[in-house]
């Protein structure tokens, strides 16, 4: 209880920590009349998203919750509800100090570009650490209430399946804020371009055009409460399958209570080391802005080993205390602990890859650039190549993770990796939602004709948000596959619990399930699994170019109505070309947010029909994999092959192979355009993908346990 | 005997019409003195290419057959020169016909359309007979020196393992073929545009080019050559798994005769019929090309069908016999009837999918060329939506069939259904052979100034060119991606045969295989697998672009030291440009080529020395599946996109969007350009890697057996 408590106020300190960030974020100077007009516009597109976003969402989720609570009971549905609120929550107050400290920190960089960086990064730690510390306490206290108020035992099912539900909840939130988010920001990004500059001929981020502000909505919304409800859903849903898998591995052992807690210890002691790795953000005396958002990342993970020994120590009395699993397998408490620190050490490592596929010092980027030369084809020739080759690298990381985990601690060893990983989720966030912030801030320096200075502060600012959000992707897809890994353990051991107790869930009675490679309904899922990404993919990417001729009719209406926006006279409506553009996206995001809800529930039922139980539980825990596998590298090669895409454009824009306006500059316009929803719409919506598949298998379990 | 012997006499008759068609096609006119210069150029550079990529292929083979008669002894060694030889055959022999027939299609179409596919087809005829009829020679006919002259007896593991071996052989050529083929033809392509119409300002097709001769020689190299090797592998690689399969399944069972010669039958009855169907191909009073190809392709399936059910009687004796395997197992001969229409059912509906979605009358191409309207970005993105998506029907098409297989006759039963998939591989490679014959013969028309209404003929069979070789290319990577399951079964099988005999094979002893998915060296290795076709495919559109270069250097020194090339005065090199680029292409496919023949070993090699045999085994077993996984959809999706690319392209040019020269059509050449080395280096290439990283395992397990 006491450890719990402990847990607790780790969670409470993320909170305090943002609520004095967002006062001392609010307290800076707004700028000039001017700035804050547009930032105004940029505020009023966002909440005229979130109004929209969230009432959709809430019928879905009000539907579900009834749906959980007939079959599952109200706690379960609880859960949920608990889940899609603190996940909403989260992206919703990120967002909104997002689009106040844009302009602040268009004004904080007008004194320097050291103000101007604290200010970002700091708006960015706000949305960073309530990510982590919502998430925490949502499982947290939900699970003190379910053991320690309603005084349910912690392996009881109804306490694994209210954590699940959780998990649900957030997924719900995430899939929505991703794809949407993605389908917003680059059908604005791109129907903007065309309808403006094309068209009438006015420039980019210029004010008259109703569809840019949507655009700088596009950044907050995809980027930081997009990136925000996604790492959220991860956190939870991997403290959640830890916790799953601590239930059934270690089923009236002794040590259950401490094994379950570890991973809620650890995601404490992380939010620690994140707030106190912000302190260290501060920009050196080589005014490198990656160099000092590195130290506090670097300084949050080095914290983290030590806190994270720390609560190993106090949760289990020692390293080396033996631990033993209902099956009899054991392992030492000092291995779980080097389990979190490989979780740590793969961080490190993709966060090196990606920066090394998407950094424009590197070859990849390098290569793309040099293939602008002759033209837009070879362009993106290059440019596939890198997406494809970039899957390798990482892919060979989680590999090793995997096997050196498993070899520590097993599959348990596994999920504390995980655990670990995402326990640095506060601080990836912070660096991630310090993208859109700078970005914005760029705009509004650029529309509000901010001296030269400035705007070379802010351009720097925003160069580096560029690869952060490219980090971070990298980042949120490699947690995102591997915390479906251990969903995948928790479908699998949670049937073996399930059929080895065939007496109290009668459904599974007599059950045997041949997952081997050689049954061909293990193939069958396998492939099953594998399209859906693909498939989501392709309708993700199908869905911008609907989203942006939307966008294109709803601009050109409001210059046909009102013919005084383009003399400056009347303002645009852009709440209306942001609500318009919201309604498109929710109506885009349909059909492909049903697919990873429906497709475990469809495989199962077909092939129950075709051949029974046994092989229907296989096929579904082999289209778990198939997803995950297809999934990781679709997401990798989508959110590199973007990332590098882009930089390859700055790599021409600072000069290179005749810069801005040559014949290279244009094809590699052509590759940043076709990589953009490559890395901000199709590549990220994949991860809550994986694991809402994933997710909902666990839920079809619990359900049929109750037949 | 008597049924091998029939069985040799079918694929002797497949000879007997090559030479027959070859003797009819050389008899017809070969034009004026111009087209002859033209095609005697094209000729000379395909000759070039072949002494080249032959020598090379030789030492690598030589060293090969070495290794395998040191490891496995000579009958073995013998058994893989024999695959190596007649894949290598089938594609000297198709492509020589191919680069006479191309001249004398031209002069063909100068009297009547009907005149010029005749001859265009019954050229593509005796390159697709000649792999059919090759293969089912070769297996066929080692079978029965092995099991009749040499005594062995028909489950004897020499007999096994050579006729693996002749598999290893094909997929030798095959790997070389397909990838250095793809990277010549593209490297040409794409370097050959760049040199000549940007730099030099000839127009595409410019004798004066010398480059403008290697694209002509790539295509045959690439869609002649290349696909020829192609699919004699798949043939002989599945005939072969297929065998094996029945070796394991039957063993000791009075039926294991029958058993073993009814892939053989039924691949001897679809040589008949395909012989058969090439007679129907016939120009109708609608003039429809396609419809003429289709005709002929349609009576093969029908007449299959028959065949197939003649065969199966004359094996068996009946469709109600019962069939009992080793373990208990029982299906009638008439379920593998039924299985093999499922086979050709599938080879249907995987023509249909590709055709609609690389048609110019369906939405996919339509959608790319519409959205090339807003842009060269807006072409690509729809374009990769199109190939994402693309995957979906022909991998459900795949699931279906092995349900349906699985169900009717267990895993024998899948592979009786690619059996018969395959066995049409002679009528589908005549379609495909028809391609490079008419793209040739429309380059010489042009070259050779020919009469407008001549090129009216030969641009109609040019363009139905194009869509059977999307056609074909979905039916290869369909068939592949089936042929390689049976060669992951064969594997599993194989293990398990070896395990459980493990007296006489001492280094199995003991060993007890996990492939269940909750092993995570099974998710080690399907990880693993699946960054094989991602990291190939990354390399070969990175080799496309570098040979691309290679090409531009040498196209410029040529103009440099013979300056009377651009008058016309001096004979530009072309066996020089050839040769140069044949060599670049070789260099470039080294590495990839490398990744499948030593993943396994390394696999094994590494999980052994982590975690010992049994798991080394698993996360090899798990690998083979993982490439066959992603490998699919990576294949899938290339293939397919790159074909509605290029139509998009000419669907603006028939006159939509603004027709040629529009900035719509500009776009769409961007879009065709990208989808080049999708279709034709990338894509094609992944089936013979997913082929040889099984093969390759299959040999290691008949090495380990000998320790």
């Amino acid at each position: 209880m006491t450890a719990l408590v402990l847990i607790i106020v780790a969670g409470a300190l993320s909170i305090v920590y943002g609520v004095f960030t967002i006062q001392s974020v609010m307290a800076a100077d707004a700028g000039s009349q001017r700035m804050q007009e547009i930032a105004g516009a940029i505020r009023e597109g966002a909440q005229a998203y979130l109004r929209r976003q969230y009432s959709t969402i809430a019928v879905v989720g009000i539907l579900l919750f009834i749906i959980l609570a007939w079959f599952l009971g109200p706690t379960v549905a609880f859960g949920f509800a608990i889940g899609a609120v603190l996940s909403a929550s989260a992206g919703f107050i990120g967002m909104n100090v997002s689009v106040r400290a844009n302009v602040r920190t268009a004004q904080a960089a007008t004194q320097s570009l050291a103000s101007g960086l604290d200010l970002a990064f700091r708006s960015g730690a706000v949305t960073g650490l309530l990510v982590a510390g919502l998430a925490l306490l949502g499982v947290s206290v939900y699970y003190t209430v379910l053991t320690q108020v309603m005084g349910k035992a912690p392996s009881d099912r109804v306490v694994v399946d209210a954590l699940v539900a959780l998990g649900f909840g957030a997924s719900l939130i995430s899939i929505f804020a991703r794809l949407g988010g993605g389908i917003f920001t680059k059908g604005a990004d791109v129907g903007g371009d065309l309808v403006g500059k094309v068209e009438a001929g006015i420039p980019e981020d210029d004010p008259r055009n109703p569809a840019t502000i949507a655009d700088n909505v596009g950044d907050n919304v995809g980027d930081c409460a997009g990136m925000a409800a996604d790492l959220f859903e991860t956190y939870a849903v991997t403290v959640v399958a830890t916790m799953v898998l601590a239930a059934i591995f270690f089923a009236g052992q002794p040590i259950l209570t401490s094994v379950l807690l570890y991973p809620l210890a650890i995601c404490a002691a992380c939010i620690v080391t994140s707030i106190a790795g912000t302190f260290f953000v501060k920009l050196g005396a080589n005014q490198s802005i990656m160099g000092a958002l590195y130290k506090g990342f670097i300084a949050t993970g080095v914290l983290s080993i030590v806190g994270i020994a720390i609560v190993t120590w106090l949760v289990f009395g020692g390293f080396g205390v033996e631990l033993k699993t209902s099956s009899g397998a054991t392992f030492t408490s000092g291995a779980l602990f080097w389990c979190a620190v490989v979780g740590l050490v793969v961080t490190a490592l993709i966060v090196i890859i990606t920066e090394y596929f998407t950094g424009t010092t590197y070859r990849p980027v390098q290569s793309i650039a040099a293939a602008s030369v002759t033209g837009h084809g070879t362009n993106v020739i290059q440019g596939l190549a890198v997406s494809l080759e970039s899957t390798a690298m990482p892919a060979l990381v989680i590999i090793t993770g995997i096997i050196v985990t498993f070899k520590l601690a097993g599959l348990f060893g596994i999920a504390i990796a995980v655990t670990a990983m995402l326990a640095l989720a506060g601080v990836v966030v912070a660096l991630d939602a310090f993208g859109p912030v700078t970005d914005n801030a760029g705009g509004i320096a650029e529309m509000a004709g901010l001296p030269k200075e400035v705007r070379k502060s802010t351009d720097a600012l925003d160069a580096v948000g560029n690869t952060t959000k490219a980090v971070t992707k990298g980042y949120a897809i490699g947690s995102a596959g591997l915390g479906a890994l251990v969903l995948f353990a928790a479908y699998t051991s949670d049937l073996s619990y399930f059929t080895s107790n065939g007496a109290a869930f009668p459904y599974f009675q007599g059950v045997k399930i041949d997952f081997s490679l050689s049954n061909p309904y293990v193939v069958v899922g396998l492939l099953f699994g594998g399209l859906l990404p693909y498939v989501f993919g392709g309708l993700g990417m199908t869905a911008v170019g609907r989203a942006a001729s939307s966008i294109v009719e709803e601009v050109r209406r409001q210059f046909r109505e009102k013919p005084g926006i383009m003399e400056g006279k009347d303002r645009p409506d852009y709440g209306s070309a942001v609500d318009m553009l919201t309604r498109a996206a929710i109506r885009e995001m349909v059909v492909p947010s049903l697919l990873p809800v429906l497709s475990p529930i469809v495989c199962y039922v077909v092939v129950l029909a075709i051949a029974g139980k046994n092989d229907a539980f296989a096929a579904v825990g082999a289209m778990l994999l198939g997803v995950i596998l297809t999934g990781l590298f679709v997401a990798v090669s989508m959110t590199s092959g973007g990332g590098a895409w882009d930089n390859a454009k700055k790599f021409i824009e600072e000069g290179h192979y005749g810069g801005k306006g040559s014949d290279a500059h244009k094809a590699a316009v052509t590759g940043d355009t076709v990589g953009d929803p490559y890395k901000d719409t199709a590549g990220p919506a994949v991860n809550p993908m994986i694991k809402i598949t994933n997710i909902v298998a666990l839920l079809l379990l619990a359900v049929l346990a109750h037949f």
